[in-house]
């Protein structure tokens, strides 16, 4: 890992890295806060993915969660939305697919599974760079995100339970397989054969198995995408089959930016903080 | 003023609004946060002036601000660093010069004595125009800033002390008249005569009298324009000479950014909530 810049804050340090990837084939970036804890020992890490468009700055710059997060103990962990740096036909053609939208998941279909493998990155490559190169404790990690990132969240945390001990969601892109950004995200990375789209769909992976620890979701009702992208209830009905413990929380007048994320976020880390400062 | 965007954060609204000003002659964009206590009576208003290359949405975005400021009570109002949409023979040639770099002077030098008004904007035409639209009281107004703003803060409270309640600043430009940025800015906008400097500059004003208000600066050691730009000392020795009450924080390890910035603006918000909520 090579060091882009290292800034204190909160007594901890704000830095900025980057790193050559194996699953994506590409350089990646990468933003980690370590609290001042992770000066006198190892500390459990809170991996947070980002929306369509966004990249590993935008939480760290726009969700206010140092503070807490120095309070608590809790490193930080963001990475970006996608491969990037490679031309593939049509991957900046829309803001919802291809760059900025990988959907943290690995691609099937040709030309993009040779480099959209955010799934296996976010669920092995990532964690296990982090750990070798920062204080940060192996056996506890905590993922949350927001909108394709909420899903991202939801799906890495219940493919995977053993490894992540905590999961939570803003605004989550809950039902893929039935939205329009997911239908669209699917067919081009895992083809048109839609049996094999339930492994990454977060109701159908939580109605299959419940994740051992509790899932908590905030929507806001102002949420221009909420109907159509959205859909929340899915998970509801997801949990009610599967036994998930689920709280989902809808807020209203607030709407799908970062001043949501911002406004609930302590909530979010005092959530995680729960299951991983054991 | 026209509504850009209105969004609910922390209970309250995060607001973006244009104007057409009459002291700069242009459209200005400014942000206001308003906290929920906004919904039942008026608030008092602190002003924030930011850095050179910044606008409005800077502070608003980046200092995580809003969640204190909901609790507290007050409102946080922002607006841009310089006049924008004209153009000046080379004010887009330096970045520390022109466009994005007003100074938050009153210019008395052709072509900038036209539009370059940004002294009279924060301390006249924004707090009026704030308190026409919106539930904000007129009798309690802080003011602080980071930087270029540290400098347009501390100058505006103390060339209008009864107007301005309370005052702060991060890593203020503490004595313009005698560093680079400030030489250069002040020749082009005020003219080649120096004793016409000392009525925009912090150290001197300072010194010859005293703020009614305790003034807070926090400054970090690792700031990179530290010893060339900003000068902390001078309004030591200012504050011993008037007799202001002054407390200057020198933070090991922290650089001049907005996590700095972030670090501390708690303790900014509760210094001007302690003077602006009686």
């Amino acid at each position: 890992m090579e060091t882009i810049s290292e800034q204190r804050c909160f007594d901890g340090v704000q830095g900025r890295y980057t790193h050559a990837s194996g699953q994506t084939g590409t350089t990646m970036q990468v933003s980690v806060y370590l609290p001042p804890q992770a000066g006198s020992g190892k500390v459990p890490a809170l991996y947070y993915l980002a929306g369509l468009t966004c990249s590993d700055e935008t939480f760290m710059i726009k969700a206010g969660a140092q503070r807490l997060a120095a309070e608590l103990g809790l490193a930080l962990v963001t990475c970006d939305t996608s491969p990037r740096g490679i031309e593939l036909p049509g991957d900046r053609a829309h803001w919802d697919f291809g760059v900025g939208a990988g959907f943290y998941l690995d691609a099937t279909q040709a030309p993009w599974s040779a480099h959209y493998r955010m799934g296996s990155y976010v669920n092995l490559e990532l964690p296990a760079l982090i750990e070798a190169h920062f204080p940060i404790a192996s056996e506890r990690r905590g993922i949350f995100g927001h909108s394709m990132g909420g899903h991202g969240a939801l799906v890495t945390a219940l493919r995977h339970p053993a490894r992540w001990h905590s999961v939570s969601a803003f605004a989550p892109i809950s039902n893929p397989c039935r939205v329009p950004w997911g239908e669209k995200a699917f067919t081009n990375y895992l083809g048109e054969d839609r049996t094999r789209w339930s492994d990454w769909d977060a109701s159908e992976l939580m109605a299959a198995r419940a994740h051992p620890s509790p899932i908590l979701v905030d929507q806001g009702e102002a949420d221009a995408f909420l109907d159509r992208e959205l859909q929340p209830q899915a998970l509801e009905t997801a949990a009610r089959i599967s036994g998930q413990s689920l709280r989902l929380r809808r807020h209203a007048g607030y709407d799908h930016s970062y001043w949501f994320i911002q406004t609930f976020v302590a909530d979010h880390l005092r959530h995680h903080a729960a299951a991983l400062n054991r």
